[in-house]
């Protein structure tokens, strides 16, 4: 068994990000190796200067999950990117942007948060991912 | 081999929860193991007092969509949550509403349909899906 | 381990669609057996005389996501659907209507663009997925 966690982010609602943060960090807190490939709008949500903007949520969220989502960070709940970064620091998890998604998007690496380790190709993800599960998101 | 097949249910339309009700039925028909873990809006569709409401589509369903699923729901195709009651009478099919998420919504698991097995962390999701697929839906 | 790649495609806007077509891609290049199973509106997109035709993005990409998205293609970046026959000529990459889905939709195969291969229920899905990864997108 490859015990890597392998996980596709496409989406670039908070909710989804959320989601995929705790996922994420569940795996790492057991001590499974975890892999995030960013692409579109996953990857666009990572940029340098509004990583911690309104990315808003899924349209099935409506006005009463904006709501729930929005009394939970008053409440303190920790924003998807810090529980990415906790997860960086406690376990073993690389973050590699997409590299064409990078081309589509005209970016660059120094245009993405730092918790980004770097860009590959889909031949890398696979290859990283081993036989280990994958969940695209 | 680990036959378990788990879901992930994040997304709250009703053409999402029936392609996850149809893949989980199909595990369970095949003899598998099948566990779901309901997040944030497939959670939220898990509530008794309106698990049989009209949860949606998404977006890109458009017009023609919604008269093609209301179409085949005249004709007598089963709803999502029935298709899943019957899943679990017939086989093997756990589902568990994550903690996280139930704070989230303030929900307790007398607000969720009888169906909903019982609430579980992160870490007991993975421990469950052993290195068996993850399908987040 | 089980090399096959199994993609659910249930999703229908052309930013999901290009993903999955390079994750589809980038399995057939390593050499691996590529599935796919169209669903709902994955499936409506690979109708034939529409497939060409502007199936829009998720929400989230936005103004600024449907310009960069517009822009690449007018810099010539293949389309999803040639990307995917590509595949198809390079490895080997199957691709499956979901029979129920096709119910839904009132489809024949026949409305289908000719690199649909054929239509199966989700038993047969899950056999050729065997124990390999399944991708649901």
């Amino acid at each position: 068994m490859d015990e890597t966690v392998s996980i596709v982010l496409f989406s670039g609602t908070d909710d989804k990000l959320a989601a995929a943060a705790v996922l994420a960090a569940g795996g790492a807190a057991l001590g499974r190796p975890v892999r995030i490939f960013l692409q579109y709008w996953g990857l666009n949500a990572f940029r340098a200067d509004r990583i911690m903007s309104d990315h808003g949520l899924v349209p099935e969220a409506g006005a009463a999950g904006r709501a729930a989502v929005d009394a939970a960070a008053k409440a303190g709940q920790a924003h998807w990117a810090d529980t990415l970064r906790m997860a960086k620091e406690l376990g073993d998890v690389d973050i590699q942007a997409c590299s064409a998604s990078m081309v589509l998007l005209k970016l660059k690496q120094s245009d993405l948060d730092p918790m980004v380790d770097g860009v590959e190709g889909v031949a890398a993800f696979y290859s990283n991912a081993g036989d280990g599960q994958i969940i695209f998101i």
